[in-house]
Order: structure tokens, then C-alpha cells, then sequence
């Protein structure tokens, strides 16, 4: 069984980050150059120069060629060895891996595993391709955590109202029930939460401009391994969407991370906030990035502490709760891309009824 | 043999330092969580939510009740698990252990053993609590060493001419014979040393007026493994305590230290400098603890640098003299404390008297 | 076979470093304090209280005695205990090893072997030993790498071009053809490269007001494991030496490294440019001093993330070249004094040819 399932699309980069300039990145343990032709193209290379090891991108581009910063080892955008110094024949060997990049809007991803993708593609992102009638915001964190611990994070959004109180964070995100089911051919873990005439959250107030009671949709889609999308739905209470599926009552956004494991205890956490409302107004740009910037930066914080603990605790044992079924389940699929798992089929009726002993 | 003697009383905290707050500690490898409870009393509990392994002491205090800062695990008193998000049912393996406290005056004391302390009690220190005619200073430093350095530091006071000279070393620290005794059933090593007509060092001289020469007694009461009472007697040279036990003439100081280990590696160096004189005093008070402090780093930067170098060091070897004696006795008792040595009792006729070849 | 090869002679300081203070120092692996006698003698001993494992550089030196810092063992220049406290008996395990040193001009050189370095002296380096017409500067920089490493660096000088550009890196650097020799009864390896009617780089240019075109020899002698001499001629075009080896119109400089391993991930890197022209002009000091910083620091930046690539990579695959011919010839001269290749000796025909297939 692999520690990372690596036949699987990541979130590389935002696609502003690949430049004319080499960039690293670390991908499932993979060293990895990015950087962008004179055309435009972009391009991933292993970031590992064949001669001695020195990383490419510490060296320089000279048009479409990377020259390595130590011996000049210089190579084109197939990772194929162009030029070496002191002679003229260059060993076969001297070529170095690349890696599919696709482009889609905000974000770049990466193939990094040794089966063809073929007709796999990264999962769809329509709201950061600059489409009519979204807008959107992105950056991306690190996290000195292993990647299970950010799916768990995400999966199990009860904890909001204590790690993100005063930001997102409301008691019924805690309290509301929730509904989980999977997707085993997929790998999607569904997991779905209505809240209905609660109190609205600072976020939300001074975006859409409603007020207390709303009703409140955090509908989770994860596609195992990498890619999280939250269905938000922001309503005055009461007011659902209409039979022909048409909602324009409500406020809608989508929150996306991609999860993107970088080495055993390091994770890149890309995320994005898009809406369908205020789309021209810089002001709530601005204040939802700072908003979800300190709601990034709790959860790093969080996460940084609590891979430090689980590194220094033999003791593996946790209490699991109906709260944590769609982090169970998501890191059962996890184990399945990994190839466990592979003789007993994940279904929905197989999600595991967490151990509930009354005492 | 464990690591570290766990049934035994250890100093966790100033008694200050714990208040309606969370306070994170680490004794014997065993994260803990110190609080005060509305009505006062002090609580430690492990510091690990059953749920997730979050640190418990980045939570918060409602009331009586801890809660968890990632997804709001609360609990009481004892450690029981009162309530967890989105569920009524709480599963019996939620609740987390609790550990037994004492105040005793200026600290706190905990017990992290599985054995039940039944009669066992903390170590005296009256000087600490408040009683007529004393008054204390205290604080805590940590130190990067492992505890068997801290307690050879204490128990050889002749590294106070090197390490501490100008502050309590003089000459006559490192040469005058020390007496060294075992009482091997309640694991105290006493390590004695009588000082006539000698030097006044400048922080007795600054404290009681005395001048060069004095009488100074060191008496050593180490009580294994975790509490170091030193009895310090200043006064005229030549002028003996009476027959009855008065001892009027004389100033006496009592240095308290409690070693406790936090990790392998890591070391809580509580300590209190008591006297008998100038009570009211609270330029003697501001003198004191800033030469105190000084004192303890010159010894925390050398048991910092010791434990490094001692990592890196393949080789063991140590030479041993009589000035070891109190030190290597100490390692004995412990050792026995840890489980180890339990068929050979230590008496006071079996303190190994040191290889010294003369050359 | 050995780490290191340790019965040799490497540079543990600069002669000025070492005064009468304690200085410390680790040469493969050994912890070493210097100082100098009240009357100039340098003296190495082991940096290790045989009492407590204290470091002696920590200590204080009284006249020629080192007084250890913790409990005031005291050594004499030979590393034997001459005092111990509270007892005037004195083990005889209480003495430490010295160690032989050897100061010849700017560098002083050491001998941490067990074997009688017997006939075996330190390399010859007249030029920094003040003789006439010659003038050297002289630092040390110490790098976060493996001392092979910086062998690799320095037998293979095409780096120059990339990682030194703008200083001395100029295009014919990395494409002159190398012509490699091994010495194996000396274990000295040459790597010679003469570049004919080349560009001048700024380095040389300010120094000695050529300008390009120049012939610049490069003629390296490594007389492994721990000192690197490169002779560089530096003439206008066209001008060879006399058949009587007089060379007037040419400029002559002899870059001088030692390279001594501190421990298996660290390295000490002195260096010393000496020159025979422009004996008397500080301002060339200045500049030559300020421009062989950055290079240094440019390798030790390089070398120090290779390190960490190293250390975290696997695969340990490089491509071989005709350019590597040197640093290749280095490792095996290197193991061979380690105690590997032994039965087979290393004589110039039998440098292995890089395996160069033409894809």
C-alpha cells in the first residue's frame, strides 16, 4: 500500500504563481520545477538536476531551456538533456522526468503518478475560470501536518464554532445533524448539513447583507484525495429553492480547497472563496480574504499543533462520534486509492455506525 | 525499568501559576492540563482530547468545564466527558484521565503514578507556606538536559566555585570534605559540608551583614527523586549552635529545589531561597531573586550544553572522586526507584568508594 | 574502513585564531580546544572534562593550566589533570588526549590520528608563510555539507561559469578540455586547464589591469583528503613561460583550500588567495578579500541545500562526465586512504572513463 495515492490530479500551484521563473514545489514527496515558456506554456520538470543533484530551480531559464545553476546541465521543456559542458555527447540517462500540468482557471494541477491518466481529469472548477456570474478569491497555505488531518478537518465542519467562533463558527454548525453518503466508484464522499433559521455569521452578514434567522446549506463534496468543494447556501429562513431548481432568493458560495499532499508531515492547503453575488465589489473581495486568510491560518495553527502531538503520542486511540462520519469514511476511500481495501467495496450502507456506548 | 520513577510526588507548578486558565505541562512524558476550578481548586488533566489528541490546554474555561478549542469536547472535574457535539450519547472511553494535586504553599505538587499515593505525601515544606519567621522567593526554569544532570549538578556543590564564582563560590566550596550518607528506605541522600573560618561570598555577605570569616554549613537533603532541600548556615566564625538547638546567632537559609522531569531531555528546575532574617526586607527580596536567577542560568546553560554534547558522545567514560559521592549515590536510588537494583539493598557501608590510582 | 581518513594532516584554524583563550573545534568528529601558551605555544587537547564531559573550551586558562568551567579539573599543555577539587589524590583516567599541531604561516594544522604522523608533515604552503614576494589573504567558512562535497565542488571547476558568474566564471571555463592525473603513492590528484585568448573575468581584471584577451591556466594539485592548491597563470594572450621557467610577464595566484571534515555533515572551508603582483596595494587586498567572500558564500549556499537534497533522496543516481574526471579520481584516492581499495591500486590509466552514450 502507497502512503499517497499518486495516480491522482494536485493542485500544484495557483496558475499566477507559474512564471517565466522557476518555482518549487514538493508533490507526494516528488521534487518538482514549475515554470512557464516564453509561449506561455507551462511546464514541470523534476526538480533534481541528473548530474549532481543540485535543484533546477535554483538555476535559470534561457528561453524555453533550464539551466542548472551548478554545471549548467541545460534542458528543454520535456525534461530531455540538451546541453552538457566540456563536450558534446550527452548520456541518455541525463534527462530528467516531467510532469502533466493542466490549467484550470485559478488553479494548475499536476499528474505526478506512473500510470497514464488518459481520459482522467481533474475534477471541474467552473467557478475559478472567470465564468459569468461568479467571482473568486484564492491563495494557498502550508501546513506542517500530514494530509489525513486536513481531510478530517474539512470533513467534520462541526468545528467551526469553536476553532472559527466569531468567524463562521455558530453553535448549530455543531449541533445541526448530518447526513453522509459515499460514492465508492468516484471516491466522493458526500456529507450534508441544513441548517434552517439559524443565526448568520459575521462572514456571511456583511456579505450578503441579511440578518439573523437564515437558513444555512454546507453540502460537502469531497473527491478523494485532493479536491474539497462546500456547497453554501445563504437564504433568508425560510425561503427554499424553487421546484425547477432556480434559487434567486439566496446567496451561493463555493469553497474549495485542494489538499494537496506535499511529504509525510507537510501539506499544501490552496483554497478558494467564489460567490454569485457582489461580484463587482472590491470591498467584500477584500474582506473575504482577510476573513478566510484568519480562518486558513487557525486551522494551520491547529493543524501544526496537532501533528506535532500525534508524532510524540504512541497511543493511537480516538474517540469517534457520528460528527466524524465523513472523516471516516474519506480516509476509508483514501485507504482504498492507496490499494487497501480493494477486496471489500466501500457502499453506503457499509459506512461504519460509529461505537456510541451510553455511559 | 522505566524511564523515570512515576509513583512519586513531583512538583508540577507554582501554586500562582495555576489559575482560571488553562496551563500546559509535560511531567514524566505525560502531557497535563492545570486549571483552577471557580471555587479554587486545582485541577490536572491529561492533556489530550480523546477525540482528536488536541491539545486540551489551547480550550476553553466555562464555569467548571474545560472544552475543547477543536470541536468542543467538554469536560468536568474528574476528567468525565459531559458533552460532545451533535449527539446526546457519550461514548464511555471519552472520559480522560485526571491526576491528583497538592498544594503545599508557593507549589503545587502532582501525582502521575498508577499506583494509588494511599499514605504517601509530598515532601515538607513549611518554609514555603506562610509560617512565622520565614520568608520565600521562588520561581521555574526549564532546562534542555535530562534530570539525572540537574540532580548531579545539585548534589556536588563544588561546581558553585566555577560555574557560580562571584555569586555563591568561593575556595573553599570545592575543597572542604564533604560527608555523604543514605537512608535507603526513604531514598534521601545527605551530602554535608562544614565550612570554617572561610570567605563570605557576596550573596550571604549583601544579605546578613556578615563579613569574612563566617562559619558556613551546606547540608544537602536530597529526597529522591524529585525534591532537593539544602540547609544553609552563615554566621560569626567560631560561634557553634547551643546545646539546646538554639541557634540565635546564626542566619539560616533554606534552597529548595524540585527536579522534575518534563522529558528525556527536558528538565523543570523549580527552586525557593528561604531565610530566617530580614523578613520585611524587599530590597533583600529583589536582591535574592535577581542573584538567584543568575545563579540558575549559569547553571541551565551548562546542563544545555552538557545534554548536547553528551548526545553526540559514543563514549561514557567518566572519572569519578569523592566529590562524586552524593551524585553517583543519588543515581543509585533512583535506579532502584525506577524498578532496577531491587535485590541489593544500598547502605550506607555500600556507597562505592571511587577508583583513585594515584598517578 | 573509517569514516574519514584520520592519520592525516588538516588545517584546525587559522594561526590567529588561536590565542590565549580557549578556542573549539571539531575535526572528524573529535572535540578539540585550542590555545596558546603564555609564551606562544599552540596546544590542542580533547574538548572533554574527563570528570563530567564539560567542554574544557568553556573553561578559563590560568598562565598554561586550562581550568574546566562545571568543577576545576586542571590540565597542563599535555592534556594531563594537574588538580582536581577536594582531594589531592588524582586518577590517573583523569588525563586527556593532546594533540599535535603544527603552525606553518596563516594556517595551523593538526594531527588527530592514532599512528605517529612520524615522517608525514602537513602539505608545504610557503605562500602563506610571509615569504618574499608574495602577499595572501586568508578566512575559513564552515559549511553544512559533507567534506566530499566540497571536494566534488573544487576538482571540478566548470561551476565556476554558473554558480560563480560575474566573479570569475566565464564561458571557457566550463567548455576548456581538463586533463586529469593521479598521483597514487602521494594520493595527489591534478586536473589541468589551460584556456588560450579568453576573456578576462572581473576578478582578474582589477587585479592585475589585463585585460581580454588572456591565457588562464588553471592547474589544479588536491593532495587528499584535506588540501587544494590551485595555480593560476593569468598572461595576456599569446605569452608562454621561458624554456627556463621564468614567467615576468604573466601574474601568478595560488588559491589554497583546506578542507577539513568537522563531522559527517560539516565541513570547514579555509581558504587563501596569494598573489606576486601588486604586493603593497591594500586597495586589492580589499577587493580580493570582499570578492572571494561572495564566492565562498555562494558555494557554501549551494552546498548547503545539496546537502539537504542528499540527505532526503533515495535514489543516489548521477550522471557521470569528462568533467567529473577530477572529483571521481578524488572520492576513490579518498576511500583508498579510508581503507577500501586497497588490493587495488589506482594508477592513471586506470581513471574509469564515464560511461557517455550518445542518445
Amino acid at each position: 500500500m502507497d502512503h499517497f495515492p499518486k495516480n491522482q490530479w494536485y493542485v500544484i500551484a495557483l496558475t499566477e504563481e507559474i512564471a517565466h521563473r522557476p518555482l518549487a514545489r514538493t508533490v507526494c514527496d516528488e521534487n518538482i520545477v514549475c515554470y512557464r515558456l516564453p509561449d506561455g506554456t507551462p511546464v514541470a520538470l523534476a526538480d533534481r538536476c541528473s548530474h549532481r543533484r543540485y535543484p533546477l530551480s535554483l538555476g535559470q531559464l534561457d528561453g524555453a531551456t533550464l539551466i542548472c545553476g551548478y554545471h549548467g546541465f541545460s534542458y528543454d521543456c520535456t525534461g530531455t538533456c540538451i546541453a552538457v559542458q566540456g563536450q558534446s555527447r550527452i548520456p541518455a540517462q541525463a534527462d530528467v522526468p516531467s510532469y502533466q500540468l493542466v490549467e484550470q482557471g485559478m488553479w494548475t494541477w499536476v499528474w505526478i503518478g506512473d500510470e497514464d491518466p488518459a481520459g482522467k481529469k481533474p475534477p471541474l472548477t467552473p467557478w475559478l475560470e472567470g465564468k459569468d456570474g461568479w467571482m473568486a478569491i484564492s491563495a494557498m497555505a502550508p501546513i506542517d501536518c500530514r494530509h489525513s488531518l486536513l481531510v478530517d478537518n474539512l470533513l467534520d465542519l462541526s468545528h467551526e464554532t469553536f476553532l472559527h467562533g466569531g468567524y463562521i463558527g455558530t453553535p448549530e454548525v455543531s449541533t445541526t445533524p448530518i447526513t453522509t453518503t459515499v460514492d465508492r466508484e468516484n471516491s466522493i464522499v458526500r456529507v450534508d448539513k441544513h441548517m434552517e433559521a439559524v443565526e448568520c455569521p459575521p462572514f456571511y452578514e456583511r456579505t450578503t447583507g441579511l440578518t439573523s434567522p437564515i437558513d444555512r446549506w454546507q453540502d460537502i463534496e469531497f473527491f478523494a484525495p485532493g479536491f474539497y468543494l462546500l456547497h453554501v447556501r445563504i437564504a433568508p429562513a425560510g425561503s427554499a429553492p424553487r421546484a425547477d431548481g432556480r434559487d434567486d432568493g439566496a446567496f451561493h458560495v463555493k469553497v474549495l480547497y485542494g489538499l494537496t499532499p506535499s511529504t509525510a508531515d507537510r501539506t499544501y492547503d490552496f483554497w478558494a472563496v467564489c460567490r454569485d453575488f457582489a461580484l463587482d465589489d472590491t470591498e467584500i473581495d477584500t474582506y473575504l480574504d482577510a476573513m478566510q486568510r484568519e480562518i486558513v491560518v487557525q486551522d494551520v495553527d491547529a493543524l501544526n499543533i496537532l501533528e506535532q502531538r500525534i508524532q510524540n503520542d504512541p497511543n493511537p486511540f480516538e474517540v469517534v462520534l457520528g460528527i466524524d462520519r465523513g472523516a471516516l469514511t474519506a480516509r476509508r476511500v483514501i485507504q482504498a486509492l492507496c490499494g487497501g481495501y480493494t477486496d471489500r467495496p466501500l457502499a453506503n450502507d457499509e459506512i461504519e455506525e460509529p461505537a456510541m456506548v451510553k455511559k
